[in-house]
Parts: structure tokens; C-alpha cells; sequence
């Protein structure tokens, strides 16, 4: 696997229909699931350790998708087994009131990571680009005077970017994963929810109503990727209808970010080391 | 007045002594305050009403000083006049323990004025490119490696430009006043503490310490102005000896700004005027 077949490349102008869907040159489910994912989970749970011991840096993990994109599983199968102290996840949702009183990316606050922990986004700021524009939602309050719609959305692809790039600058990458669906597939995971009554809790009829978008939906990701994945944040188009293999690229990409990173547990000064060899020596002695 | 002579020029080098910190050709004092000041204070009472009756624009006032340069009184006698529901007025402390687990403006999130509101920053993010750097501060956990401090500093301005830039393009105007208070007065001001028993609770010993720092400050300042004073977001730099004179600028500075943004009552369509055509009676009935 080579995971740079993922990444939308930064400047360029993309179509969905650019990336697969699904891939032929991929390990059977069966290896995934009892191999190839358990071990890169296990590769994945020490790293973390390390970034949590260390403190220094965090991760940003973001995930966007149409409904049924996977991104529930993904959380689930990959993020789920790491240690839950260095694991924030959030579920982004509508603005409340006060968040409407503010700057949209204000809601951000209380959804990032501290140094040393993976935050999981289950959809987030990118929110900001798509669903008011899909439902015309832009409220007259933050449209600036003086530009029209069009010219908002191409603001906030810049805004997001500086921010980012901030964020990257003061020690938290962002990661940013789309899961790439294909209208069929959506429709099959859609009924499989509605019959299974393990799983028609998830179902929200607006599911069905967002379906009518499909294909504004798929103009406004591929402008959103094309305009937001860069350098130092790229994106990754994921082959959403294998589900356990975009399952294994996630926690592939998430070690490459870890080993790039190589946290390290904290070291002793010698002084340090000999108050530890002391305090070994005074419980051992008890 | 012309407060341009305050404003200093995007993309110049400054030093603070290209200010003066007491001007001649001024209003006597008691114009100030007994004509001049309380007609402003009057004027910027009536657009902060409209301000916060539309609730569309927030304004954040940035306040910048060494110790004695005049803050809290600005604060007091200016803008402790407005309704103080569309007032928000915050001291920027040190940073908590769960403040420095992320990224350095992730603590202004709870300072931000709402839409409508006026918010008052006693210091501000701006003691993120001066205390840490007097006092070499500068964390190894927030200092990427691949940098010295001394482009942390430069990295800082531009992210706070860029942060800035997003605030105004999102309806929040950043107005930054610094107070450009000479040595000599600082002196009198901290004495005049000391001494007064009304007064010497608001003395610190470290204001007499930070006062050995005093060259190194005025240079850290002048740095900060020069690459932080933009087209959307000015520095006004003071003249802070004269205190009511310096008052004058700041609410004259604000009711510029207001006139600027031109905030407006709510009106009504002629559907929701009929209404309360028929409120009016209903009432005047009863």
C-alpha cells in the first residue's frame, strides 16, 4: 500500500469520480481483519503511549463523509483500542445559540486535543463549507457586506488553511480523512440499518433527504479537498465502499504520522535517576 | 485631532520614541472632563446601544501597557459608561496548567466578545510575544525543532495577524491601544501607589522588577507594533502621560469605528409593524 495514492495532491483541482470507490489490489477481508489491522493496532497503541507520555504534541484526526461513509467504524474498530486518556472524541453538531454568537470557528475550543492526546472530529469545521451551502443556510449576520456566497466559501477555505497551519506550528497536526462512497453502497448500508434493529437507532430519515444531494454533495467535497489539502494537512480520499481496508489505510497513515513525530518517553537527568534508584532501594527494603 | 497621528503605519519599523508620550498642542483637562470627554462618552453610548440592539458586529478593544500606563483607568472612566450587557471585560492572566496543554490562543476562546458586544482585553495575546520573551519563557514542548526562539517570534506575529484577519472577516473588528507611558511618569504613578491607601492595593513588587526591564521592553514593544499594525487591525500608541487626553483618543478612536460599522435598530416588515400596531392597542385598551 502506498498511502500517498490517498492524498489529494496540494493546488489540484479534483473530481470524486478521480478516486476509486473501491480497489482491486487490496489484501482479502479475512487478512485484514486477523492480521494486517491487528497488528498495526498494536504498532498504533504503543506509539500513542508515547505521544501521551511525552506530551508534546498532539493529533487532530479529522473525519468527513456522507451518511453511511463509515465513519462510526472506523472510530470503532481503529481509534476505540487506544488508551482512553489520550483520546478526545467528538461528535461535531449544529451551532447551539451562544456558538451562533460567535465566529464559526469558535466551537473548536472545547473539541481540540491536549499536548499528548488524539482528538477524534466525527464531522467538524468542515462542516462550515458544506452544509449551509448545500441548505443555504449563511445567515445574514457573518456575510460580510461587501462579497457574495461564492466568494464566503473561498474565504473560508483560506481561514481553515491559516488555521490549520497554525495549529500544525504550535505542535497539532491535523489529519484529515474523507470517505469516499459510492451511491449504491450508501443505499445498501442505508437498508441494512433500517432492517437491523441493532442498528436502526442510527437511521434519521434526513439521511434519505440528504441522498437527494448526492451529486451537489459530491461538487462540494471535491472543491472543499481540492482547496483545503495541504502541505503541512493534507487530505486522504479513502476507498469507503472496502470498509475493513480504508479501516487498515486509517491506522496505517495515523503510525506514519506517529513515526514522523517519534514521541518519546521522558528520560531522567542523572540527579532524577538516582532519587528513582532510591526510592527502588527504600520500597524494596520495606 | 487627527487620530491618524496615533495610528502607526503598516509594514514600518518603529521605535517607541518616534511617539511622544506627552503632547502639547492638547485641551486642558478640564475641557477633557468636564466638556470634551463626557459629549464622547455620550455619542459612543448611543452606537454601542445600536451595537448591541443589531448584534451583528462585536468589537474587541485590545489594551496594552507597562505597568502604571494608564489600563484600568481607560477601562474606568471610558468604557465602564456602557450598558454593561454588551459589555465584556477581561484580565489576561498567566496562563493555567490546562492553558498550556494546547495551543497559546486557544485561551482566548472565553474572552471573546459575542456578536453585539464590546470586550475589553486588559492585556491580551500579545503578552505571547513579550512577557515569555523577556523573561525567557518560551517552553520546549511549544518551540518547534527545526527553530530558534527568535522566529517564534516572528512566526507569532504572523499567526496573530492571520487570526486577527479572520476575526474582522467575521464580523470582529480588533481595535489595540498601546500606552507609550515615559520612565519618569511610571515612577510617579508607581510612587503615588504606594503611598495612597486607596491606591496601594494594585501595587505588585513585580512592577518594580519589571521596571529593570525597562530598555529591553520598550524595544520588544516597538518590534510588536511595527509587524503587528495592520490595514484591518491599527495599533494607536498613546500618549500616555496625559492621561485624560489619552481617554479622549480611545473613545474618540472607538466612536470612529462605530460610525464605521453604522450599527442599526432592528426594523421591522410591515407584517411584524402590524402586530405591534395591534399590541399597542390591545394594551392601550386594557
Amino acid at each position: 500500500m502506498n498511502m500517498k495514492d490517498f492524498i489529494v495532491s496540494p493546488n489540484s483541482k479534483i473530481q470524486l469520480d478521480d478516486y476509486p470507490t473501491t480497489v482491486s489490489d487490496k489484501p482479502k477481508d479475512e487478512t485484514l481483519t486477523t492480521e494486517l489491522i491487528p497488528n498495526s493496532v498494536e504498532r498504533l497503541k504503543e506509539l500513542h503511549w508515547r505521544l501521551y507520555a511525552e506530551s508534546k504534541k498532539g493529533i487532530i484526526v479529522v473525519l468527513q463523509a456522507l451518511d453511511a461513509g463509515g465513519k462510526d467504524e472506523a472510530i470503532s474498530y481503529i481509534f476505540s483500542n487506544l488508551n482512553a486518556q489520550g483520546l478526545k472524541t467528538n461528535a461535531f453538531q449544529k451551532p447551539s445559540d451562544t456558538e451562533k454568537k460567535h465566529d464559526y470557528l469558535w466551537r473548536m475550543h472545547d473539541l481540540l486535543p491536549e499536548r499528548g492526546q488524539v482528538g477524534i472530529l466525527n464531522r467538524s469545521h468542515y462542516e462550515e463549507v458544506i452544509a449551509p451551502r448545500v441548505h443555504d443556510l449563511l445567515g445574514d449576520e457573518v456575510l460580510p457586506e461587501e462579497m457574495d456566497q461564492e466568494e464566503v466559501w473561498q474565504m473560508r477555505y483560506r481561514q481553515i488553511n491559516d488555521y490549520e497551519r497554525y495549529l500544525q506550528e504550535n505542535g497539532f497536526e491535523v489529519i484529515k480523512f474523507f470517505f469516499n462512497v459510492s451511491k449504491d453502497k450508501q443505499r445498501d448500508r442505508l437498508l441494512e440499518r433500517l432492517k437491523d434493529p441493532k442498528k436502526n437507532w442510527e437511521f434519521s430519515f434526513s439521511d434519505v433527504e440528504e441522498r437527494q444531494h448526492w451529486e451537489e454533495y459530491q461538487e462540494i467535497f471535491a472543491e472543499m479537498l481540492s482547496h483545503t489539502s495541504t502541505e503541512v494537512s493534507p487530505w486522504y480520499v479513502l476507498p469507503a465502499d472496502d470498509e475493513w481496508y480504508s479501516r487498515f489505510v486509517i491506522s496505517s497513515v495515523m503510525i506514519d504520522v506517529l513515526e514522523r513525530i517519534d514521541p518519546q518517553y521522558p528520560t531522567f537527568t542523572d540527579e532524577e535517576q538516582e532519587r528513582i534508584d532510591e526510592a527502588i532501594q527504600t520500597l524494596e527494603n520495606e
